[in-house]
């Protein structure tokens, strides 16, 4: 599939265009759009502007609810609950943090679980804001059942990514990854390819190990069975129980202290998703010298920077780098967008009455 | 190599009569004891009395002091860091968790981070502390450098296993795993049993896959690079890049936190081990009602077991129930402990003082 280069400052404006048509105040569609942005500006594609169909789905439908009203059903110094009421996602999720950013700042730690919420984008978007304010941060959501435990065949757990970021020089310490070995998205992409896809990574309806992408994707979709492997595969050879485990450490704290809804429940009331969110924002001064502690963490991923690679390769990742980087050359070299997402863009605008000519090509 | 087993009342108070030979108190000999022998009564077997060699080692070499009084370097109602002054890691696991609930129980939540410390054994033994008291628990250690970061070959952290428990119906939910793909102990047992070792569980010297036990045991002893890999295997396909990340969390959690030692330093110094802890209890009350949160749970762990079994399968696990059926196996009919061990036990026993009539067998 082609690809072409969006410039990034004119598609921003027209995203804020397009939610903000939607009947979203000005604000709230800048915040709805840099969260969605961000994502293309890291690299992570899947969870971009060829998201925008989705949402637009979600929000057209009512799902979605532009006028939401989330309320704080609980409530300590330390903590909060929230019912979302449906809210844009990325906009509770903001909130959500802003909230638990507010709490560590005045007690050390913030806890906010949210029920009811839709969709919120990348969870390292969340956990990156409290480490903005020189905090720890955690971001967890759960999703559409799509994981089958270990030994079954049928979707228990969403993808439920775990999002861990914490100040550090020169660049923060952001880990984000989905509990699953894959996201439902790389599987999309190499279904696209014509690939089949590497044997571990799903299950097909009677919870075999499947290669059949095209297979997986339909099963998911009919909700007949199988679905996507834990992180570490189908038995506890490689250890995939403990993918199980990570997973449904997010379930928890997503949606059994929020009391909403787990994976096998989403998306299967008409009207409303149910997903569910986890924030966290911890002071580092609860330990000790904020300062000395960011200086040792520095160090140290600098140690693992400077160690021995394997042979044939030339460098270590930290956690949060690689998006860091795809940042600068996407501001420079524009968003990559596939032709089938450009369309999806053009007619999305064009309905929400967005000045179409901001979707240029970056030269 | 053959396996006898061991009555475990008798060998519970020979373990007991070791500890206090050793100097310890006896309180403090009773509850090493209770900590060591869980394993075993979990049947996991690595982390119970065939370890008894090593404590025996540190303890006798003096890396363990048995009069270490800890101290608590930085303190708020909701935290505190704590330097072991090298105490056994066992005794120094009970007191800062007991510290975390009994702050989780007056603030809500209570964070404990350790440095200067020494092996603890399980990590879950010190989160289903927690769970006994009706809070969610989470206990974490780093250990010596053994996992090598994606595309590395040089270990720059440990086996790092991340343990979190939450009350449940019927059985408390607890998860325990080393964010390696395998803990070292599994590696032994392969060689042991002289197999090879699945490929993705490790790589050679030189950062490649390696499916030959002896020499990664070989490497890692002789510190010539090589090591086992994260959970997820050795490239970013099956998501090694996660597991690493996972082992960071840890790392930061125990090491970064408490200004210790980081897993490339542990066993580094002279007459120390440098191990670094970290546990959290936090109250569900924080979130809601804690009745109707173990409710949600208990419903959703059993909508689990009663899920589809993949073909050829019978039953889908949930997070710490098999250690607890063990429980009732092992106390029934003996603890499994192989010649080897058996020989440590007895020549320990017997320079420690300690009663070896009560090495007996379990009929």
């Amino acid at each position: 599939m082609d690809y072409r280069r969006l410039d990034y400052e004119s598609l921003r404006t027209l995203c804020t265009q397009v939610f903000h048509g939607y009947g979203f105040s000005e604000d709230e569609a800048r915040e709805i759009t840099d969260a969605l942005l961000a994502a293309d500006l890291f690299g992570i594609e899947s969870h971009g502007i060829q998201r925008l169909v989705r949402y637009d789905y979600e929000i057209s439908s009512g799902m979605v609810d532009i006028h939401a009203e989330p309320e704080v059903v609980h409530e300590t110094p330390l903590s909060a609950t929230v019912d979302a009421k449906n809210a844009m996602g990325q906009l509770m999720g903001v909130r959500a943090m802003k909230m638990a950013i507010a709490k560590a700042k005045k007690s050390g730690i913030g806890l906010v679980t949210v029920r009811n919420s839709n969709h919120f984008g990348m969870a390292g978007y969340y956990a990156r804001m409290a480490a903005k304010e020189g905090l720890i941060g955690i971001g967890m959501t759960n999703a559409e059942a799509i994981m089958v435990p270990t030994y079954g065949r049928q979707p228990m757990i969403g993808t439920n990514p775990i999002a861990f970021a914490m100040p550090a020089d020169p660049v923060p310490f952001v880990f984000d990854a989905a509990t699953t070995v894959v996201p439902r998205g790389k599987l999309e992409v190499y279904a696209k390819r014509g690939n089949g896809i590497p044997e571990g990574w799903a299950v097909d309806e009677n919870g075999h190990d499947c290669a059949d992408s095209d297979r997986v994707l339909r099963n998911i979709k009919a909700k007949t069975g199988g679905g996507i492997l834990p992180l570490g595969g189908s038995s506890e050879l490689y250890g995939g129980h403990k993918g199980y485990g990570f997973g449904m450490i997010c379930e928890i704290c997503c949606a059994i202290l929020s009391l909403g809804d787990t994976a096998n429940y989403i998306y299967k009331t008409p009207g409303k998703s149910g997903i569910c969110h986890f924030f966290m924002a911890a002071d580092p001064a609860l330990f000790g010298n904020p300062l000395e502690i960011r200086a040792a963490l520095s160090r140290y991923l600098q140690e693992i920077r400077e160690s021995q690679k394997a042979e044939g390769q030339t460098r270590i990742f930290i956690q949060g780098e690689k998006e860091l980087e795809s940042m600068a050359r996407v501001r420079r070299e524009g968003i990559p967008v596939n032709e089938k997402t450009l369309a999806e863009i053009r007619d999305i605008a064009e309905r929400a009455g967005a000045d179409t000519s901001l979707i240029r090509l970056a030269d």
